[in-house]
């Protein structure tokens, strides 16, 4: 049968979500599950089955003509192994991915980082095409990025590069991040971040004070609304970002920067509060660097997912 | 006449050096002139020519045999115009370089940022050769760097990638760096930084309190020495280029990185001192990186210079 049709996985800390690609470069099948974690490598893996074989079904495809199956997974990746080396919130620790994935379907099956594929989604199909050297931040749980040069993403040395998300930004930070050291980015930026700074010191006059199971859309709503309070943690998450995207730009030099994840939805005010700390930030030379929200939403790690097959 | 010599220039805010290239990548002549700043950009270029000549009778050649002349300088380049579009240890502004230098002589003249120049130069006859992606870093005057990635520099966008002695890495900073800005790594990792450094809380006690004229030499022989301050200063250093380092590493993730540049000679205490602080604040997979002090010491820059007229 004629193998044509790709898969393109988007593993996150809470969906499994799936899309069949055709030649045309055009989503024409989607499957998502939840991930559920924490619960068993194996168990997960299979649900990656389960969620591409809806997908297949969604497409009116039979799963033998699928080619290959890319996997945008959080943390580390192997690629050659075909590990997931270590996935923070996916509680994965030495996860063989491909082999497992390869017991229950005969297809190639590739790895990469999900911010990577983000990133690389962007670069192929959304804010960031055309672009040949850029920088894509993916704000969601955790912050994630990606080094697009030359339209292929930076992996580095170890699979490792791009990792914004782990870059110190504060000396005087006590609780640990996930990666196990402290004062990292995503202590700050992530969607978990901006509501552990809100939580932090709240002021009980704020309206954040007053929502059960504050989310970082509320911290930006309630921002927009004009509180004053929201305001100020707007201002520091900024501030971290705006700061270490800046040092991103003195080591990169890049053309734009695309914001995406769940917290680029807020929209325009978090481009506009950034752009300012960067800017105050960088040398001359840098200044006034392009600040794009990203397009493609949750597709764009699918998109990624696919092109690192081709 | 047959062009088959090539020069390398080292402009630095002390010294223009200068070495002629033989075919086999042999330094066979030097020339040497005080930089003297601040002094007129035409003078600052009439002495490079001058020191070419002097670097041309030392290796008994003719200057019609060199087919090019490449310049490595602080600051930022636009190499399609051949301007230095500014170098603050310079005093340039829109400095036409190319356009001055070929008004005094025939050959091919090309520019570059002088961090990148030293860091191509370890690449190809230093601590770097045989590596595809590493940093290197120069401690001088400013502080500077360089990505060398599949044996080339990157360059980014404008000519500013690399410039990773403007990161900030410091909110609090009250004192204006060089660049504009507040809290950059040239700050506190410079030669001038160490010093800044160590003046702005002397203790009476220290060692360090008897020196005049007090060098970053000084700083780190002291606290080789057991001097507290001088070690406390030491480590305050090593903390900022340590964290920046990793960093770097967070959005590069390279093999290795190349410690040049004057303060470099301090030794081992450097790279033992960044170590700590590095591998404290990068992720697992980054940690263990191995930091080289350069090996080409002065002649990094010009052999850099010359490599990127191939």
């Amino acid at each position: 049968m004629n193998k044509k049709y790709r898969v393109g996985v988007d593993l996150g800390g809470t969906n499994i979500a799936v899309g069949v690609i055709d030649e045309n470069y055009n989503i024409i099948g989607r499957g998502k599950l939840k991930t559920n974690v924490p619960r068993p490598a194996e168990e997960i893996m299979a649900d990656i089955v389960k969620a591409v074989k809806m997908a297949v079904l969604d497409a009116g495809i039979s799963l033998d003509e699928v080619e290959s199956i890319g996997i945008g997974t959080p943390g580390n990746v192997n690629k050659e192994k075909g590990v997931i080396e270590y996935a923070n919130n996916l509680y994965f620790n030495q996860v063989p991915a491909v082999e497992l994935i390869n017991k229950l379907v005969d297809a190639k099956v590739y790895l990469e980082n999900d911010a990577n594929c983000a990133a690389l989604g962007e670069a192929i199909a959304g804010v960031g095409k055309g672009r040949k050297l850029f920088i894509a931040v993916t704000l969601g749980t955790g912050v994630g990025g990606g080094v697009i040069l030359g339209g292929k993403i930076l992996t580095g040395t170890k699979g490792a590069a791009g990792e914004i998300g782990h870059m110190t930004v504060e000396y005087d930070e006590e609780e640990t991040c996930n990666c196990g050291t402290k004062g990292c980015l995503e202590q700050y930026a992530s969607a978990t971040g901006i509501v552990r700074l809100a939580k932090k010191q709240m002021v009980e006059t704020s309206a954040l004070a007053k929502i059960d199971n504050l989310t970082a859309k509320d911290v930006f709503d309630e921002a927009k609304a004009g509180d004053a309070y929201a305001l100020q943690i707007v201002d520091r998450f900024a501030r971290y970002l705006g700061v270490a995207l800046g040092n991103v730009a003195q080591i990169i030099d890049p053309e734009a920067f695309v914001i995406g994840g769940g917290v680029a939805r807020a929209g325009s005010i978090i481009t506009e509060s950034i752009e300012k700390y960067y800017n105050d930030s960088v040398m001359f030379a840098l200044r006034g660097k392009q600040f794009n929200l990203a397009e493609l939403g949750n597709d764009a790690g699918i998109y990624g997912a696919v092109r690192m097959v081709l």
